[in-house]
């Protein structure tokens, strides 16, 4: 864990830290692993525990009761509440997994914010990456999807100006306060911290629906990739690589996109999204200009939800031929206008999102 | 397929034109579908049939026979040679499959060169596409393996200078006379050409080795893809949809990449592969060095056979620190060296490779 951290330039003092505790295996192995690291002074950071009860199971309390007296055992504080995922997810259309994920993430970030913290951590291991990669190429994704978790990223706040959001996008990592890590990603299997738990004599709680075979990820997870290992045994190391050499490949057409956005831009008032020029667009290479789109866009909306490579391709149909005035709509009503030689997004309504919500990691 | 033909920009006139035919229900629909089209004058082409047996089964005579009847009966010349493709295998340690694949685009490439043909085609289908996708990602490859097989490439000729190959690199698809296209990829499924076949009321020859599930590609179709299919019912159109992704991915970074080699190219003679500088290589992102690399030793070896990620990952050592005087192994005993502030490649002995080999579609 500790040459993980170092890898990823995560912080080795002066620094709160938030966990992410779930109470499984993975999350219970990487808080124990955490503590062995402050005792043995490795590490001079000050941790927290977060534990979010997704009230969607009847063992959910008995958990979070769990976690805070583990977590109150190893001398730490923690943060626990209790949101109903099934009545937001009814709200929002999204599904049951996709609200979980954004309750936790927005429960961490408001935890993050409410003691200052630098860094958030979550337990995903190398399973976790291989299975989330397998989903997303079953679904046919581009480089960004089969790319998978990123081991860390920033959480940009939401009240920045479109402008300075943009200008921030290239050097993205570095300007932003926040960060989200999953120091356990690269090299941590499953098992391993089912072992790791064991060794340290702790118990973790299971979850039932890990076991669900109605859950897609439960059926990747106990069927399809126990076949593609009989092709490779090293099977989720091979997909873990696959996603590192991606994840290369995307700083580099992310940076050419941020460069060819802030080319296109047309004005200069700072606190607007700026139209975008049809002229530089067109001749853009399509793996830059569909990246630059997806940025405009969720530098004006605040998220990409639902966001698809249909609405991408319909946009870049507004680049072709002399004629404005027309449009491509985006979910929720938004829409791309043509007006001459620019492209302008209209907003239907100005949106809290709180958060880069899109993102489904 | 003569939307496809359209999309792909092949020629509609005027071209001479090299069709690959096994005899399978693949290669036996484009030779019909072909014929239709140059029959209702659609396409205003000189077809010309090719088979190779590579001597790997006992119905192999027979099958060469009958494609020679089926193309004389339809109207076109037909070229077929034999191969020991089983003592190529031994000669060169490729594996069966590999050794039939090379022996198949050497005869294509020297039967386009008899005929001054401007066009190689094969009848690779979208599930070609699936299976070849799904068995790179089985081995960990980056965006080059899962961009999976391309549905035009130019085959550039191998006398023309490393230099000369060095600047063409760029602009790879405009400069060179041979093309090898699929121009069933995109949309034929293999069960079409099946269907097409039957339409015509055209037999085909069915390979036992399609069956033999030895292979790994075998086992991929009938029982990985089958099993992937349980999710995503669409998943063939998926991974071809994940392919085109990665491919216009791919156009952005090997142009770049072509730029960077070019930036970090010293000494202007054009007839010997130039030294690289060590300061330019080094500040460049690792998308872009690692495909400059391998480009300039394409250039410099003729091939990439055997030549893997870890290679690169030795190459990219020499350019830490401020030491020369240190190389990396390439595969075939080459080697690359730094001597103070230069890269430089240091090929054994000229190899006559005859084509880019390492292409394994």
């Amino acid at each position: 864990l500790l040459h993980a951290w170092r890898n990823l330039h995560l912080p080795l003092a002066e620094a709160k830290v938030i966990a992410a505790v779930s109470g499984g295996a993975d999350s219970t192995a990487l808080l124990l692993a955490l503590d062995e690291l402050i005792k043995t002074q490795e590490l001079r950071i000050e941790l927290i525990a977060a534990h979010l009860d997704h009230g969607l199971r009847r063992q959910s309390k008995a958990d979070a009761r769990w976690v805070i007296k583990l977590a109150r055992d190893l001398g730490y504080q923690i943060v626990n509440q209790r949101v109903d995922v099934g009545q937001r997810a009814r709200i929002t259309r999204d599904n049951l997994e996709q609200a979980a994920r954004r309750a936790r993430y927005e429960f961490l970030a408001k935890t993050a914010a409410t003691f200052k913290a630098q860094l958030i951590l979550t337990a995903h291991t190398m399973d976790d990456q291989a299975e989330t990669i397998v989903l997303r190429l079953l679904r046919g994704s581009g480089a960004e999807g089969l790319a998978g978790i990123e081991p860390v990223r920033s959480l940009l706040s939401q009240t920045a100006s479109p402008r300075r959001r943009l200008q921030s996008a290239s050097g993205w990592g570095k300007s932003s306060q926040l960060l989200l890590a999953r120091p356990l990603l690269n090299w941590a299997r499953r098992s391993e911290t089912e072992d790791y738990c064991r060794l340290r004599k702790v118990d973790y709680r299971s979850d039932l629906m890990n076991d669900d075979e109605q859950f897609a990820r439960v059926r990747v997870r106990k069927q399809l990739l126990p076949l593609m290992a009989s092709f490779n045994g090293r099977i989720v190391e091979a997909l873990a690589r696959t996603a590192e050499l991606l994840r290369d490949d995307l700083s580099v057409l992310n940076q050419q996109a941020s460069l060819l956005l802030l080319a296109a831009a047309l004005g200069d008032n700072a606190e607007t999204l700026p139209a975008l020029s049809v002229a530089v667009l067109a001749e853009a290479p399509v793996a830059v200009r569909r990246r630059a789109l997806r940025q405009w866009i969720l530098q004006g909306r605040g998220d990409l939800r639902r966001h698809e490579l249909q609405h991408v391709l319909a946009i870049e149909k507004l680049l072709l031929g002399e004629k404005g005035g027309r449009s491509a709509e985006l979910p929720g009503g938004d829409k791309v206008v043509r007006r001459q030689q620019r492209l302008e997004l209209s907003v239907k309504k100005s949106r809290n999102t709180g958060g880069k919500r899109a993102r489904d990691d």
